[in-house]
């Protein structure tokens, strides 16, 4: 094994870069996940659904690479400075993309449970409000490829969005409900699958927060913009959980 | 500043004790945000909740400090073996802890907006529920502090009785829902609670799973218990959302 400077070097950036680009396929994974829960969603195909929950597995597998190759760069290289933070940060993303890997099974799981009731009028919103997320998260994915903070930032405000389709759907399903109690447990099931999409646009925020604190080295200190003051009896939802 | 080596050692291992401590702090500090949560929601006492809310950044505080003290480790030490885990596992651990502290945070302001409505009857069960969660978390911060992998594993094992109480507090609500679309709007954050409760659950299981990381070197290879195949059209709801 040559152990000249010139090649340990080479090969440490090699193995950045591989980290790098196992990030990006993981979130391609997950991108690929969240669209096909939405299509088993909109088409009531459950066979599809089954799938979605399957490939998880998927996913998981590779954020066990991710953590395997950075508790090696630590092992092996113990990193400093830059390179520290892009592996600390790696972690993170992939622990974020995990969760949103998660997220995308449940929405498919219960759109196999949704598959079992009549349809119900609103369920048009979910693919919607994902189409949302799903342009985040190839954007703040790409942001991290070009170290761009302004493009991350962007994704960081965009979260509202999301927020707000998911407000209004929650008012929706409410009305909805009330106007007919035999929709009252499929409705249950969206405003949950509502939920999860709501937390993958948070999850896409933290990546952003990631990919800012990559190139800037601190992590933006504003509060992300979340239209969550309001807590009237007409049942706002806009809560980060 | 001595550079001797039996100094750096003994400061090495100080460090690691600071960190053990600081997380044991950052879990005592959670298990008292759930309870005063719960103490909100069954009391009906939205300043009390109001101030578990503001509590949420003492929480989020001790997260940031555990942060940086790992990557001061990293930079400063570059740990190996059973160290580089601990490191490893601190910092999941503390992203747990911060994500149940959340879901405190989360119950403390549905408590709010259920105090806008009248009572319902099974808002009992959410204490009910929290208090197994509260118990489990006790457990797996001791096993944490005595390297107890085995208490570490009854705790994971705990968790089904979690999803049990969920399961079938999901089932009353939806009945309660049902019976008079009053109660729709209180019911459905009744609902969110619960599965705030859950969530927490899960928390404590990968804890556990920590825990058990750091005592023998592997994550547990077997599937936690959880009753979740059962995706039939009363609308069961054990879904690891």
């Amino acid at each position: 094994m040559p152990i000249s400077g010139q090649h340990i070097v080479k090969s440490f950036d090699e193995e950045i870069a591989r980290l790098g680009n196992d990030i990006v396929r993981m979130g391609g994974q997950v991108e690929a996940q969240i669209d096909l829960a939405m299509r088993a969603i909109a088409s009531r195909d459950s066979e599809l659904a089954s799938d979605v929950v399957a490939g998880d597995t998927k996913v998981d597998g590779l954020e066990d690479m991710i953590e395997e190759q950075v508790v090696r760069l630590f092992a092996l290289r113990a990193p400093v400075a830059n390179d520290l933070r892009l592996a600390f940060a790696s972690l993170r993303i992939a622990a974020e993309l995990e969760r949103m890997g998660d997220l995308a099974k449940n929405a498919a799981k219960r759109a196999i449970i949704l598959n079992q009731s009549a349809p119900v009028r609103p369920v048009h919103v979910l693919p919607r409000m994902a189409a949302v997320v799903q342009r985040m998260l190839k954007d703040v994915l790409d942001a991290f490829v070009e170290r761009d903070a302004g493009r991350a930032r962007a994704v960081w405000q965009n979260d509202a969005e999301v927020d707000e389709l998911h407000n209004s759907l929650f008012r929706e399903l409410l009305t909805y409900m009330m106007e007919d109690p035999r929709h009252i447990t499929a409705c249950t099931h969206m405003l949950f699958i509502a939920k999860n999409i709501e937390r993958m646009g948070d999850h896409t925020t933290n990546i952003a927060e990631q990919v800012i604190f990559v190139v800037e080295g601190t992590k933006p200190d504003t509060a992300r913009p979340k239209a969550e003051t309001v807590l009237d009896r007409s049942g706002d939802a806009v809560l980060d959980d």
